[in-house]
Order: C-alpha cells, then sequence, then structure tokens
C-alpha cells in the first residue's frame, strides 16, 4: 500500500530545508503499518505555514494540481498534511482514491476514547476557524474546548519544552471544561512526538493528527472505500476545471 | 455608501464579455438602496464558472489578491459574488469592512421568513457543498432541502424559460419536503431576476441571493459593524501571508 | 419605502411622553436609508415596559389590532418594538407585508459577524425568556452567552452612564464564555445608541437592535419578500379572530 | 389535591354552551386520580376557538388575568386548555403551583413511549406553529412528523366519524414518516376520546394530551415541584404588570 | 392500579437486608396515588449496588428474567430500579405494559420545570454515562450540568447530613452552571428523601427520581399507553432469546 | 500488534460450529496489516444471534466477564464483535487497552466518506435500536436513514444472493432519502463479504463493518491511545463489581 502525505506548501525551500521532509518521512515510515510505503510530497505554491484561514485557502491551488498526478502515480491514500484539512472537499472531487483531512481523522479518533473532546492547537487567531470546521463536520455538540499554546508553528520545534509545558497546562484547562480526549491541532506539532509524553501528564488520551490520519488512510485504503462521488462529485467540467482562465 | 460586488473570476474574458459586469452592475444599482453605488469588480484570476468545490477553491487566492485593495480604495463592505461562499472566512479575515456571502445571507433571510427553508441551486453536483456550508454555519436542523435545476451556470441564461419552469418544479418539490421560503443557490440565478416570478408561482417567498447580499452588505455598513476580529483574526504574518512562496 | 416601528404599549402616555416618540422616531429617521420613511406607532394598550414574559404577552393583543391598519395605511413592512419579539408569528399571520422582530434580526446579524454571539440585556428575568426565545429559532448553538446589566428599562436613560460600565464588564464576561459578536437585548438600550462605543471598548461588534430590525425591514422591503404564508397562514375565522367574544 | 383546568376562552358562551364545560370536567375527574378533584374553569375573554397564533395570543391575557387567583383559591396545579400552550411561559412566572401545558406534556409522555414522535393536529394552520413550538422545548430532533386533519375545531364533535378515519390515515403517514408515538395535537380532539381506538387502528400508542396534561399536573403536584423561579421569575413589577396602562 | 418498583439486584441479601425492601416500598406507598398498590420486587442477581456501567450491564440480566413474570402477574406499569435505567429498552421490548427509567423520568420532569437542567449524582465515575445516557435521550442540549457528591452508594444513609450538605454545595454550582432544575441522580439518594429540603436550600426545583418514575408509571398507565411496538419491538425469537445458550 | 475479535455468545456451539469461528479467523486475518495476529474469541455464554436490545444485553455478561482476561492475555486492542456495540461502556471501564465497537467504527468510517450516511441492517426490529445508539453518539443529525433486509441472521449466509439483491434495493433506497455512504450493520453480514459488490451496485461507497472495526483496533493500538479513563472510569468496587451477588 502506498500513502502520499501531502505537504501543502514549499517546505524544502523554507528553513528546515529537504531535510524536513525526509524527517518527517522517516517519523510516519516508522509508525505506518508493515507494507504500507508513505512518501511525503509537497506542492509547488504555498504559504510558509499555515496560521489563519488566509493561508489555508492559499494552499488549496497547490494541492489540487497536485492531487490528479497522485493517482495517476497510484497511490492509495492521499493526507492532506494540514490540520486546517485545507480544499478537502476540493481535493475529494478530483480523484477516486481516499483523501484524509488530519482534522477530521484526528477529531473522529477522539470520538472512539471519550464522551467530548478538546483541541490543543498552535495560534489563538485558528481557534475559531477549528470550531467552524468542527462544526461542518457536525461534530459541535461532541467539542468541548478549543485551546492554543500561542507559538508559531515555525518556532514549534525550538521551543520544544516550552510548547510541552504549556500543552499541558492548556491541555488540563480542556480537561477541565469537559474535554477527556484531545487532538494536537497542528500537524508540525504532531511531528515533534509529544502525545504520549501529554498522554501521561493529563491523564487522557492525546492523538496524534499526523498518526490518526495515516491510520485513517491505511484503513481506508485497505477497506478499499473512498469518499462517495454523490458527495464529492468529480468536476463536471473535468480537468479544465482546474485551470483558472 | 460604497458597496464592491466582487465577481471571483474574470468574467469580463468569458464568452458575455464586458458587457456582462455592466448588466449585474446596472442590476445592483437599480435595487440598491438611494445613496449606495455598487461597483462590480473581477479578480483577475479564476475559474470561468463555479460548479464544484474545486472551482470554488480556485476562485479563492484571486479573492484573497482583491480584498485589501478594495479595502484601501474606500468601499463600506464588499460581497463575494459567489453563492459558495468561497473564501468567506479568510476574506473576513483580511479586512475590517464587512464582507458579505451571498449563501448565508440568503439563507438568513430565508431564515426570518419561513419554519424551514429550501435552496434552489444549478447542478447537482453542487448539492452536497451547500449542505456542508449550510452545517457549517450551523443551520443543518432548518434546511428543509437543496434541489437542483441541473443547467450548468453557463447555459442559464440562454435557457431561462426552461429553467424557470424547471425551479418552479423543484420548487415544489422542495415545499412539499418542509421549505416554506426558498432561496436560488447561484448568483448567475440570481441576475436572471427570476425570483419575483418564482414567489408567485409556488406561493412561497423566493428570495435573489444577489439581492440578499447587497442588503446584508447595505446593512452591515449602515450599522457600522464588521466581522468580529475575534472570529476572524487578522494573519499574524500580515501581508506576507498572501503571497506564497 | 414606508416603515412602520411599532412600540407595543402607551409609551406617549409614560413618563417620557409624546416626546419620547418624536425622539425615536427622529433616531430612525437618521439612520434610515434615503427614501425610507419611518414612523413610529403605538398600541393603544400594552404595559408601561416589558420585563418579564407576562408584560410581554399582555403587549401582544394591542398589536394584533394595529397591523391590519398598517397593512392598510400602505407600510411596506413593520418593525416590533421589543426584544422579546412580542407575538411576532401572530403578527406575521395577519399581514402580507414582511414584520421584523428585533431580536431575531440582531441575532442574525451577529450570525454573520461571529463564530458564536451573545446578548446583553436589561433585567435578568428576561434572560431565561431569551434562550428559549433563541432556541425557538434554531439559534440555541450558535448562542454563547446572555447576560444583564439588571437596570429596569424605565431607568435606563437616567443612568446611562452607570448602564454603559456595566455593559463593557457583562460584554467582557460574554467575550470571555465565547460571543465574539454581541445584540444589546432591549430596544431602550438600543435608543440609548451606545453600541458604537460599546464596540470600541470592547473589541468585538454590538449591534442595536433597533438598526439591525431597521435594516432588515428595509432589506426584507426592498426584496418584496415577506413571511411564507405556508409558515404563518391567515387566521381561517379571519377578521373575527381578532375580536375574543 | 385539586387540579384547575382552565378553558382560555369562554367555551360556555359559545356553540356549546356551559354543558360542555360539565362534560368536560366529567372526563377529567373520570380518569383523575382518586382523591384529585379536577374544576374546570374558563377565563372571561378569548376566542371562540384556536387556530392560529393570532387566537393563541388573544387567549393570553384572560388567562394572565385568571391565574393568581386560582392559586389564591388553593389550587395545587393549573393546566392550559390548549395544545399551543398559550401564554405557558407568562403563566408560570405568576405563581409558585405548577402550570403545565398539554403540548410540552404530550410531547414528553411521547418522547417515553417511542424513538420519534408525531402530533396529528386539527387544522392545517397551526402545523408550523407547533414545529416552532417543539423546537423551542428543544425536541426538533426527537419530531418526526406533523399532520392535520383539517377539521375546524368547533365542528369536530358532529364529524367525529370522518375525523376518527382522517386521524387513521394522517396516523399511519406520520408512523411512515418514522413517528412511532403519536399525541393528538388539540384538546377537542382529546375529548372527543379516540386516542384508545386510535392506538388499536394505528398499533403505535397515541397520547390524549387532555389525560397527558391531567396526569402532568398530578404528578408535579404530588412531587410538591413548580417551575423553577430562575427560569420563569415572577415581573418585577409585581400584580401591576398584569395591568396595561 | 399496580406498579412494581423493581430493584435491580439482590437488596434484601445486601447489608440492609429485607427491612429496605419493606422501607422503599412504605416510602412508595407513602406518595402514590390513592388506588395504586406499589410492590417493591428484587431481581434473583446482580452487583450490590450500581456505580459503574460494568455494574448496569450485570444488572440487566436479572431484569429481563424478571420483566416477563411481572406482567403475568397483572402489573400495569414497571419502573426499572436504578437511575442509570439499565437495560430500559431491552425491558420495553418484553413486555406490553408501560416500562419507565428514573432517568428519563426525572429529566422529563426537569424539562417541565425549567430552560436547562441539571443532574446531582453518587460518584464520580457515572457523570460521563449520564451525559451518554441523557444524549441518547435526545436531551443533551437542555442538560447544563452533571456533579457528583462522590459517596458510595452504600454509605449514603449513613452519611445523610454530609451528602445533604454537599448535595447544597454541587447543586449551587450546577445553578451557576445554568441549571434551573435539578435531578437527583441516585435512586438511594432519592429515598434519602432530602428533594424538598434542598429545593428550599438552592431556590431552584430538585425532582426525586424515585417519585418522579412513580408518577410516570402511575400517568402512562392511566392513559393506557405503553412504549410503542415499532420503537421496541419484541424479540422475533420470542421468549427463547431470554435464554442464554 | 495482536487484536481479539470477541464474539459475544458461544457461536461454536451453535449450528455453524466451531469452523464459523476459523472462517471468520480466516477473514480478518485476511484483511489485517502485516504484523496484525488477530484471534476470534466467543463468550461462554449468550444468544445464540442478536436481533434485539434483550439479546445484545443478555450478551453483555460474558463480554464483561472475558475482558480482563484478554488484557491479561496481552491484546493491544478488542473489538465487540456485534453491530449493537453491545456493552462497550462497559467493556471500556474494565481495561486500559482500545475497546472497538463497530458501530461507532462503521459510522465513523463512513462520515469520513459521505455528507450522510444510512445503515443497511438484518431485520427490522433492531432499527429503532440503531438509530437510540447513533443518537447516543452524537451522531443522529449525520444519520440519513437505517433499513433492514429483514432476514434473520442465521438464514443471511444460506440466503446470500437473496440477501445481496435485498441490500441492493434497500440501499437504493438509503441513497434517495440522502445517504451517500452505507454501513453494514450487521457483523454476519460483513462477514458475508458483499461490501465491494454493493459499492459496485450502488455507486456509493458500502463500509464492512467487521472491517472498519478491524482497522480502528489496528489504529487506535498502533497510535498507543485507549478510551479515556476519564470517560470510561475503571469500578469503584473494581474486580468485585464483575461479580453480581
Amino acid at each position: 500500500m502506498r500513502i502520499a502525505y501531502l505537504v501543502p506548501g514549499p517546505l524544502s525551500r523554507g528553513p528546515l530545508g529537504p531535510a524536513e521532509l525526509d524527517r518527517r518521512q522517516a517519523f510516519l515510515a516508522e509508525h505506518a503499518f508493515p507494507g504500507t510505503a508513505v512518501e511525503v510530497r509537497e506542492t509547488d505554491a504555498g504559504p510558509a505555514s499555515i496560521e489563519s484561514s488566509v493561508e489555508e485557502h492559499l494552499a488549496v491551488p497547490g494541492i489540487i494540481q497536485t492531487m490528479p498526478g497522485l493517482e495517476a502515480e497510484g497511490f492509495d491514500a492521499v493526507i492532506i498534511g494540514c490540520f486546517g484539512d485545507p480544499g478537502l472537499p476540493a481535493a475529494r472531487e478530483l480523484v477516486d482514491i481516499p483523501v484524509i483531512g488530519p482534522a477530521q481523522a484526528g477529531a473522529l479518533m477522539c470520538v472512539q476514547l471519550g464522551e467530548r473532546f478538546g483541541i490543543l492547537t498552535v495560534v489563538n487567531e485558528v481557534v475559531p476557524s477549528l470550531r467552524r470546521l468542527m462544526r461542518g463536520y457536525g461534530l459541535d455538540a461532541l467539542l468541548a474546548d478549543v485551546r492554543a499554546v500561542d507559538v508559531p508553528v515555525l518556532e514549534l520545534r525550538d521551543r520544544r519544552e516550552e510548547v510541552l509545558a504549556t500543552l499541558t497546562a492548556e491541555g488540563q484547562r480542556a480537561a477541565a471544561a469537559g474535554a477527556d480526549a484531545l487532538v494536537l491541532g497542528c500537524m508540525t506539532m504532531g511531528f515533534l512526538d509529544v502525545a504520549a509524553e501529554l498522554t501521561d501528564r493529563l491523564g487522557v488520551p492525546v492523538v496524534n493528527p499526523v498518526l490518526a490520519a495515516l491510520k485513517a488512510a491505511e484503513s481506508a485504503a485497505a477497506l478499499g472505500v473512498a469518499q462517495s462521488k454523490t458527495a464529492y462529485p468529480p468536476p463536471r467540467k473535468g480537468e479544465a476545471a482546474a485551470r483558472p482562465v
């Protein structure tokens, strides 16, 4: 089975360089089921990081452009590599292989673990946006809290210990607000690999969205199901639709 | 008061040419309150028409790029000229003047007119997408039905009589399903100017989303309110965010 | 366009006298779109102020009695001048012109401005009643908080500075509870004209329900739509229904 | 225990005369628990029958006027004798004894009997109004259908067999729409005493709202609980509130 | 009328002995309507007390085994004597007489008393379970809070004063969280007979679930209605189903 | 990784004999990820098949009894082998390894595939029970339809072709009712291995609940997360709770 993990922006041209793509691929490979090959890809164009609806939307054309090629290459599933699930319905319309959004996959895993769940994300600015996303998924009544550590995505890795401490404090607040399962609301946060440590500290399960998405992708591909074409119909104008005039 | 109506694509370069922009501006001007100047603008890049989530998303970068300039020009409000409300949260993050989505404005007007409402749109492909949009707005339980005439946007004008007949038939089905107010789910359909005729034929109010959006824009501007900056915070990275690397 | 603003009680015979009607009409006129004539009317009978469900209901017969005459006079829309929207369904049944409830109009404007909204009202006693009202409108899940300044309606004007300070404090509490747009939950509060000042102080948009209702009335009339007669059917027994035996 | 059943209008001055009050009292007495005395009262003013929101609201001042006296007389609970639950919140504010609305009581009994429920009412005009009522009670998602026999209240008794046949047909439609328990949506329908017969014919339980309300009143009084004064606070202006200026 | 109150476990073989059954029967008899005979029964097998989903489920086979016999004995209704409503759907499938769950009955009585309600229960462990139960009943949006005194069921009686003090404190917290009616979430707590005292202390009505269930049972039996056989169909394999192979 | 698939009843002593356990284990092994060992176990006592809430509940004590042993044996996750998810909360309280309910897992997979989903199950009797289950999971608003083939579980295998034809017809009805993804609502149906064929016939994805549960179990175990102990706390009385007195 081959899974594509699509970074929605030219990460390799950012401060972390191509090594970061390799590091992420290694992390995914380490956690994939035997027999699953995960390849990390990036889109040609997109913002350096995604911390607003603006950046989310600017990441989508690159995703759209990349989707048909990934299907043609023979991937069995694609993960959109951003917790905002940017362009998820569009990506699902374009291909017949399952497309996974980490926010949806992470939230649905939480739903199996607790009575209500919470999200711990990066910057305060994305909190309302994540609430809207969950409402759109029909999960509003199961969402107890969304909280942020207020550290920019690009500083997460350098400030790991501080982030872990803040995640602990914010996680305790989310638990007090009724969340008995949590998902980290940012993929870079997911690649920090702190979910297990947080689970220990908080006493409630903390889901790594990178891995929730990976497992959802492997699961859908294993079942041979993909998004419904009545819910995500292919654009009537076909490929041409992908080309703005 | 100056309202910008932003067509999310280069309509003037399409088959209808620049005259269509003028025709739309004239229609809006005719229905604006005295003292309101409406200017129809178009983005530089975008699909020829929007009939899928793919096309919706491809229209957004052009919208994002255009928003700050519209605010700088002194407009008092902006209408996103597509019933899918493409990029609405992103556009709202970027400016301090109210940004109106016709689907949201049209649905909310329906909510004041009936117990539950319905949407009559263009092609079948956008039906699930409009259902998702309404769920995201928290209006799921008030939505009785979404139905389509299944005529492509670009053919609507030439097939006006056929479209009107089909709208009547689909509107009756929506009413039978519990919708006692309807909104037309496409801006080109709105510019056909058939809402009054349909209201007569169907016996339930039919809202023109072009005018619902215009009135929502005029209303918000008149009250001096705009989207909350706690719900739609400006991107932390500022202008730069609008520039994909 | 002619809009009637109907005060549900004999305000002119109260402590503020007929001058208060003129003052309110002037405020409305000042904020109406050019070409809109607003006339403030009052019903013959009703409580001195409305601060309970009891008083709300006692205001309704006067509203019912007045509605047909307003339509006959040629008004294009009617605003029920109380934030409890007293008798709104009944008034809508009686006429073919749009009837606007300020609570519904104000809440729906908030829905366009934020992710969830709050209400700041007069006395504590109306808080549960406003929650019930919003549930009936299907907006329960979008309502973050309802708070009161606990100043009686008739004292609002004399205690303006105190009210403004308390509104600020309660508004901050509502924002902390998740409301990122607020509506003032009382028409007398609306005529205090403090929404802009509060918007500045709180950093979230504060909607004046007087103006939200005015704009909703102007908007519906401009579109030529009114409440659905399938949702608000005329009483079968006709006029006679309005005459208790 | 003494229960007042308050007819919201001068029924005794209608076509059925005072005998109808006696007939209703006898029916209630027959179904009351031993030791419960039910007295049927009527208000001084109100519409001849209630088949619209207009009439519902016109019935309320009479109810409000009567409530304090019923409490002073020593009744242990009051039933509002109309399925629209007219003025229920107002009546609850005015007294410390439990006030029961038959629609709420009947719906809640249905909720214990099935997965979703339906309402079978008199005229088509009240269908949307009953839907709004149920939404206000938070029971929207449990309501499968509302259907009407389309026979005016005052003709129900004379057309009993026809009504029973129509109720059977409409009940089958409601069951097909997912209702597995039904409540009759009109008190005069309740006094026709057809619920048991309909239960047999339809194979789903049919609740008589007259009796559901009676049992709810006896139950609340037996428990010594009444509506919460934080949810239904007494009007601050006290008795005076009941006197329109 | 004969009502069976079924204790889901061999209470008489517990520390309180057979006297506790008599005491409970006396309490029920004291609060039953004249003419109602209540008999307390116990199942042959079940946990000593129910403070987890595990114990709840272990109590169900005994309930299932007992139901047909109770119907055969001629009881008119059965109350499941545990606030977790263990096995309620199963019990309802097995008989044609109404089966009442105290949690459902208590919550529905609260719904008539306030705008939102709360539950005060025994141990912290059952809080999430009660939230799930209320969600399953469709009452999620009306539930403001669930709180526990954290005293084991079997110690409730000996620590009555302490329990009352804690219930007062937790009840105040629930009221502050928006509950304006409360139900005690444990039957042993109900038999402590503290609801009236708590109602006085808290200023909001506190419902005794023992009595709410008793009244619901008497009410359903009086109306001659029972659970819908379309919602709770009898097991196709009949009696045999009750016998595990 | 070792996954236990727990059949809630002594399947090996039924008409299909021990071979059926082997057949199921082979099917699971065939679809497991490399490195996952699935072992099919059965409980000592339980009904021959589960087609009612009665049988569901009778299956639970066996499940409860078996859970601690499965954890002690070193399994990494347990699947409850029945689509009614019998005893799921109880099982989750008892162990620290993830426990998966196929109905929940199957529904959540559907949620990722479509806008709304449907369930195709065995006998009509379980339809209301599955609706209640989904409401309890907070998925009510996403559930479009539940339909049954009305073939008893034990006859499914012998009537495979007939079942497939009926599933196709019922699936079309569910799709017409708005379901754009479907899950088979019975594990024996899952082991018929018809999901792929149905997906082809219906044009919407059909999820096999056996495999959805398997993948959910493998996923949770791979992430190292299990049900939250704040949502599913261990019974306070410990092991003893599992022993009815």
